[in-house]
């Protein structure tokens, strides 16, 4: 099988700079683009030539190493100062994501860490791009673990729905929800996929159908208004999300729709299941009601790839994310397995293993 | 208050034909289309030039009375044949809204009438254009009853949300949903409205949004997805929709994404209500299995006024419509008033009485 994981580069790490493959312009035009600077990556991120909860962890990751790389100074509380500037410019691109704020703190371990061992500068940049490339890897063979674990959980002969785009597009590589679903092919079960188109940025529609067509994996695009009529019809075998960011209590919050879905779900006795790497769960916030939730521009709403679809002057909401309770969750699949409910135990046990 | 009840026509029935306002091209272009055939309106109806079932009944029947007052024949078994012909071709434009069955119904059992009671041709032509209009303007007196019966429904102080178009554009004017919506108004409640946008065809942005900012009714746009969202968080007050066709039993077939928005509401306690007249109820379906589900084009899920969204290929579904059972539904409020569970019983009542 020909995974699109392998022939698709979300982000590479090069001597020029950053290459990522730009999001916005898929699946019309497959463009990739250099960030040569720092500031670059976070432009990147905030306007979502890069998005993916698990990819912007490694565009930042790298975008410190990059940062921390141009720096021209011979002095130690210089480059503090240039560091903290960096991770925070990172930081403030998009707040629902944990991974953001995860890779930005694992790269201020390694440089508190050097700084206070004495390192000299160049060793400095040259661990902090180690570590931006090892967070790289680490988050393709977490989204291999996670298939391999949640495979079992996708019952064949059926459809798999997916909201959003939570695949190799999403992450360093692989995928998390299809992922598994690649995973669940590739044991040879019999199954397609519904996705969501997903509303405003249609990344179900511009970016599942696109990864999920290079892996020939049968996939059928539906608006997200018809994921009810759908989960109602008895073809739906399982929900396979993605994740920004897992309460300690197991809520989660994902790409908006996915709540809508997960009632869905369960209305219809349909298991709605998770898939993120431990990177995604942040146990120092105790419930979903304390996610901060991005408000994104208003003319995403209005207007698709520039062609505007409302009067002028109407009033427009656009959270881009929403908070699914953790009683509609059937199970959430990590790397390290799967949890389930009372999730407050089962994720700790996971995350501290 | 301006309604725009009062300032844009649907539907007119005019020397030269039936005036249709272009509903594929709003909100960007206002522009009227003039059908001089029977088969231009069966073909407005089935591109959607025309859309809402009320307003697809009007249509229908201002389409027979069109198409058999261009018929030279003197000879009645011939006018028979053109009549059934004509009946035929517009019955099969749309399957799934019963009041263009209906509207047909009841133009046949005029026409049936007065060839019983050996009427002449002019004046069997002059009596279907009576009934025809008559059809139009007890359409609007149903539209302003439910809005008095369902204006009670509606909490103050808080949002309405509302699915797809079921307002002026959708009848043959004031709307029922929005008639509901706009009653209230006209009572002095403190409301405004979330719109969904209603993909694909986009009837909630193009359509509810410009009908709603006519009369200054004040309305937030959102994404079908976001549905969840809003109906979690308490702004809620009540969902008022329309409906294509209500079985015996009270399940309502509507706009695709209903039955998921009426999953939603009930699971946060928020009131779910369907606004159509007597002519949508089908005492003939028991239930809403029964009721044949459209399906559309490919290219409107694919594409967005032209503007492809997905790659080539890709496979698609597109109901245009879902059936809520009637066990999310709080009332069904028709011109005589307001039905609620157990519906067979009261819907029979109220269409009998």
């Amino acid at each position: 099988m020909n995974l699109a994981a392998d022939t698709v580069k979300t982000l590479e790490w090069t001597p020029e700079g950053i290459v990522l493959i730009d999001q916005r312009l898929l699946p019309h035009r497959e463009e990739y683009r250099l960030c040569r600077t720092y500031l670059e990556v976070a432009e990147a991120i905030q306007t979502m030539v890069v998005r993916g909860a698990p990819a912007i962890g490694v565009a930042a990751a790298m975008g410190v190493a990059l940062g921390i790389q141009a720096s021209k100074t011979r002095d130690l509380n210089t480059l503090q100062t240039e560091f903290d500037q960096i991770c925070n410019t990172l930081a403030a691109t998009r707040p629902t994501a944990v991974n953001l704020f995860w890779a930005i703190r694992r790269m201020k371990k390694v440089f508190d860490d050097l700084l206070a061992q004495g390192a000299e500068i160049h060793d400095i940049q040259q661990r902090l791009q180690e570590e931006a490339l090892a967070i790289q890897r680490e988050d393709i063979e977490a989204n291999k673990a996670m298939g391999q674990h949640g495979a079992s959980l996708v019952p064949g002969g059926k459809t798999v729905m997916t909201v959003c785009n939570a695949g190799t597009l999403a992450t360093a590589g692989y995928g998390t929800a299809l992922g598994v679903i690649r995973s669940a092919v590739c044991l040879g079960k019999n199954i397609d996929v519904i996705a969501l188109e997903t509303r405003p940025f249609l990344q179900g529609a511009r970016l599942t159908a696109w990864e999920l067509q290079k892996d020939s994996i049968p996939t059928t695009l539906i608006t997200d208004n018809m994921a009810g009529y759908f989960l109602h019809s008895g073809r739906i075998g399982c929900v396979v999300v993605g994740a920004d960011r897992i309460a300690a209590n197991g809520d989660v919050a994902n790409k908006i729709g996915t709540y809508t879905v997960a009632v869905l779900a369960k209305e219809n006795g349909v298991p709605f299941y998770v898939a993120a790497p431990l990177s995604t769960i942040d146990l120092s916030i105790p419930s979903g009601e304390a996610i901060p939730i991005e408000q994104r521009p208003e003319t995403e709403v209005t207007e698709i790839q520039g062609v505007r679809i409302a009067p002028a002057g109407v009033a427009v909401h656009n959270p881009a994310f929403d908070v699914t309770p953790h009683v509609y969750v059937s199970a959430i699949i990590t790397e390290r397995g799967i949890a389930t409910a009372p999730y407050e135990e089962c994720l700790r046990r996971l995350k501290e293993k």
